[in-house]
């Protein structure tokens, strides 16, 4: 089933998805506000959103009781790899509106739930979370958008909230895909406590609708005053949102908003990981492929720009980037699966230890190896034709939006590590260490397991000896933390290939795929895994050289 | 002198180039077949230009004898520098006036010195370089274009060519900024050897002449036929040339057209190594205002980004690579001004050795600047309005135009260590040491002193071994030269920040500039300087796990 649902997709995402990305990314969208809506997306995304809902593509994940086909995650993720790789921009609508009714299905009322998850589901509406404001990005505690309680009768007698404020940054805050638009909105209630304490999470619908839930045409008081003018995927509009005492409903608890975000900010941030993943993927097939073809003299080597070892350096390099990826990203949608099925806390407490790990190295990856197919191509990957450059610059903002990479970096250390003083950090270790314990690889193999032992070792104690010096704690762990994130990245790639080349050959195969499998994995630890001694040594120097 | 010139320079970069770089990339060059000429550049590019001409700033370092003002290339550079740093577009057509005056300078005749030098140092006439084709871009042997010979009377009997083919990625091929553009094309005289051997150097002029040398209406065969979309850069005009029997003389001896251009090469590498600087140094310049003025909540710290290390990390990286950037190209700059003024052939063959690695590194790393730059921003970084994404932008060229990176790379390890078995190397190496020989540091420094010293050893042990060992020889070398590049940018950066530490100290300065100086070495040591480990390593783990 899961294979021919994935043939689906993928006919879909090349079919419909790809032809229009390089045009999406020409023609951007456009805002006019003498038109209804004021946000046009470019030629096709219409037809192609249309296609998407007919097909049910919004609700391959959600839950089945209101609708949905409630498939698991680590299917979900396949998907997303292939349509970030085939459209990113188109993938953002379907990602906010998968995520608003993720959002919802946790902390909605069964009233709620009912009455939008399955126009979610069906794409017939799509969401945004309207969270950044103009002086608030990382820092959430300090927004200023404002919520007052009123009773709204025609509303059968619900409580509601007039919501005002400006946001920014709102990734699908207006277009003319769907019937309707359902804002997650961050707010304060009056006279809430200042800081993230007193932060709520509301739902505020674009259209307003009548008391048996039909949409009227009167909108809501929210209006879309800008779109940005941005480097890449232009064809997502990102939207300026001023709520003008638009009516909005509580989501789950009173000043329990941030946390509310929160449970979703794993799906969330594995989703802009896929993203990495996905953009440096087709990069680097489409630069092999012109590798392939591209003429460049006779050598012994061939007559293609693949008889040049550093071109191949380079395509092999984005290749076990994709590949340690794509491990890492259905590992992780493994466990949120798991998560959900059984509630082990364990399981949920890995998972919140990891996703900063996946999201911040998934993308500084990704934008590595489009940046490395580019270089493929010499001068044609400067230029538009090719298409090589779109992926650089679409693949840039999953390094910062969500989360910046640093942000991430400073929850991985600074929150999941610091906080429980690395306990769950070790754990995790062990776990793996048992695996690892349990492996019958072939000799060529063995040494790579003894240095990937030797470095967890390594990092660990590197880990106890940062904890241990409480002096300056808080800006060492900000000076030295993308760098132990790295470190912690390229090691779980090099468990990841060695993990790939102990189950290949435990299961006697000898195929092509294996071979190549193999060959990734000599390549990873002597190409790529080396970078892990930079990043650790830079760990252990510490911040003294950077105290002003 | 050359304070109050660069105080100029800061003055018409900062008040004409800079006011319109932003707006040049919005605008971007227009092409239309029935304007002339059909290539138009941004508002304010004429004006510009015309200013930059009037104050004699294309002469800056060109022949006194023919007009110019003679300057040293060290000087130059600096004002190089400030043209990227301020608009990256508009430079080009400046850096390619004075790189084909240059090459006349070296290998025209007297009569075509004449003639054209002072119109080209006053940017009357303006430069283009015409190598490229569509099917040839490294490979330059396999060129397409044809010369035949043709006796031209009304042109005083010189002898002449008629040249007949098409060249791509012409930058400044064609545009409305100067009243005749000089085109050098490299082609092959019919029935001369096919490959590198049978390449010679043409001038053509856009217009036409009469026989006193006056200008006329009529075009010579050189038409633009296109001009490229480009991720960046897009105020300079990328074209496409169509030669249609463009009449055209010989520049130089027949058959020496790559010598000719090899001559100017290495000024011209060293012209996009500044690009690399000037894009990473003005980046860093704006991201550290930027953190200074975003407020971002109350911390230990302080209450803007600068509060937060890792911000204060990527911004020390910024600056280092900058610093490190200024002092390679100052130093190349300064040994193409001795060779000049001495003809000693040991100082060009330093050059020849170094300037691929200053080239790529300087680029590379320049690039790697301005994402860190945009990092700084946020989401702020991704949108139009800061500049920061245009800084990425421009500064990607730089590592694939005139020569890729990896070519860089190839010709440093493959042609130019190689070939000598890494003799000049090795020379160069010991004139480092002698000089660190008599360094007097204080102590907190000479550690740093000892690891560079390993680290020169381990580079040219690494270096014998891999020479050493000949099977394969081509491939492996290929496989780790930019790893190989890599190491050595480290290694000559940790000299120049010691150099610049040493020589500070025995002036016993005690200023604020020097403190900033050494916490910087110390910076650069502990957090950039490590990277060497991972890029040697990958050298001797050479390319067993590339071959296919």
């Amino acid at each position: 089933m899961v294979d021919s649902i994935l043939d689906e997709a993928e006919k879909i995402c090349t079919l419909v998805l790809l032809p229009i990305n390089a045009s999406g990314d020409a023609e951007g969208c456009s805002f006019d506000l003498s038109q209804t809506p004021p946000v046009k997306t470019p030629d096709g995304f219409v037809q192609a959103y249309q296609q998407f809902s007919e097909n049910g593509w919004f609700g391959l994940c959600g839950s089945a009781h209101f609708g949905a086909m409630g498939l698991p995650k680590s299917v979900g993720v396949m998907f997303e790899e292939m349509l970030y790789a085939t459209n990113c921009s188109f993938s953002l609508y379907l990602g906010l509106t998968v995520g608003v009714s993720q959002a919802l299905l946790n902390h909605a009322s069964d009233t709620l739930k009912d009455k939008y998850l399955p126009k979610l589901y069906s794409g017939e509406y799509s969401g945004s979370m309207c969270l950044t404001e103009p002086h608030a990005g990382t820092n959430l505690g300090s927004i200023r958008t404002k919520a007052v309680p009123v009773k709204k009768d025609n509303e059968g007698g619900s409580d509601g909230f007039k919501i005002t404020g400006n946001k920014i940054f709102i990734t699908a805050g207006e277009h003319d895909l769907s019937k309707n638009i359902i804002h997650l909105v961050l707010a304060r209630i009056e006279g809430e406590p200042a800081g993230n304490k007193g932060i709520s999470l509301f739902l505020v619908s674009k259209f307003n609708e009548d008391k048996n839930g039909v949409l009227l045409d009167s909108i809501n008081n929210v209006f879309c005053t800008n779109i940005e003018q941005k480097m890449g995927i232009k064809a997502s509009s990102t939207c300026a949102l001023s709520f003008e005492n638009a009516f909005g409903v509580l989501i789950g608890e009173k000043n329990k908003g941030l946390q509310a975000m929160f449970t979703m900010m794993n799906y969330e941030r594995l989703s802009i990981a896929v993203q990495g993943l996905g953009l440096g993927d087709i990069a680097w097939q489409n630069a092999y492929a012109y590798a392939k073809e591209r003429e460049q003299g006779n050598t012994p080597y061939g007559n293609n720009l693949l008889a040049f070892a550093d071109v191949r350096r380079m395509l092999k390099i984005q290749e076990v980037l994709a590949q340690g990826a794509r491990c890492f990203a259905i590992f992780i949608s493994h466990k949120l699966d798991q998560y959900k099925d059984n509630n082990d806390e364990s399981i949920n407490t890995q998972v919140a230890l990891l996703t900063p790990v996946l999201k911040a190295f998934l993308t500084d990856r990704g934008f590595e190896s489009t940046v490395l197919a580019q270089q493929v191509y010499g001068g044609h990957g400067y230029i538009k034709e090719t298409g090589a450059e779109q992926y650089v610059r679409d693949a840039r903002i999953a390094q910062i939006y969500e989360g910046t990479n640093g942000v991430q970096a400073l929850d991985f250390l600074g929150r999941k590590i610091a906080f429980d003083n690395a306990s769950s950090l070790n754990e995790f270790v062990v776990e793996l260490r048992d695996e690892m314990a349990l492996w019958e690889l072939d000799s060529e193999f063995c040494q790579y397991v003894q240095l990937l032992d030797v470095s967890f070792s390594d990092v660990l104690i590197t880990t106890d000896t940062l904890l241990e010096n409480k002096k300056e704690l808080d800006f060492t762990i900000n000076a030295v933390c993308c760098d132990y994130l790295d470190s912690f990245g390229y090691l779980m790639y090099a468990y990841f290939f060695l993990k790939m080349v102990g189950e290949l050959d435990s299961n006697k195969h000898q195929s092509e795929f294996i071979k190549t499998k193999k060959q990734n994995t000599h390549f990873y630890f002597q190409k790529v895994f080396t970078r892990l001694q930079t990043h650790l040594q830079n760990v252990k120097n510490g911040s003294s050289s950077l105290i002003l």
